[in-house]
């Protein structure tokens, strides 16, 4: 419930990932009760990993993205979501660069392991 | 922190969209920890209404909305998003039919009314 930490505004996700140039590298464009609203870009393989405590939300905006979940690999393209349980393992990949939103609760580690969390910055 | 209420599996929302013939009804398509993962059709004035309690989650998939903040209106199309603050006046409209992926704490009422509220459909 802090979305007031930033003024009430529109974002427009395209112009926000334009202004990305790594991958794997979560950027936060809004918050919505507690949970960091993100963009990324995916290209190649992340480990696996669970979220112990949290489910992750998964919204592909473009691209395709191969996401492997558990013994199974779900192909999302653009339009296409997944929501993955709390403390299943799962790895994102994508074989060419992929654009999506996440979200996840606001300061959930990437990778799972909280010694590797680090503050996601804002766009 | 439910989502396993259904089965993980992936969501195509243009699907989800097209068995959707009615307005201002959600219907939701995911659960993320407690979040109702929703998709709508706006067409016309929806009442201006806040949520004392959380804030609101819309990204505009198709269309355009035009949603009024408080007194400032804010033109939303494909790919933007807008998260309006607990407690913050609001109404969306849209001209023509627009389609709206919505996040709502489960049992939220549409209209910030506890005594409209129903149970939201899953598609």
């Amino acid at each position: 419930m802090d979305a007031a930490s930033r003024p009430a505004t529109k974002v427009n996700l395209a112009e926000k990932l334009a202004q990305i140039t790594t991958h794997w590298d979560p950027h936060v464009v809004a918050r919505y009760n507690g949970n960091d609203v993100m963009v990324v870009k995916f290209a190649g393989t992340f480990p696996f990993h669970d979220h112990p405590d949290t489910d992750d939300f998964f919204l592909v905006l473009a691209g395709e993205v191969l996401l492997d979940v558990e013994d199974q690999t779900h192909t999302l393209g653009p339009g296409e979501m997944f929501v993955v349980p709390a403390g299943v393992t799962h790895r994102p990949r994508a074989v060419t660069e992929a654009q999506v939103l996440l979200i996840e609760p606001k300061g959930t580690p990437n990778t799972g392991d909280p010694a590797t969390a680090a503050a996601k910055p804002w766009l």
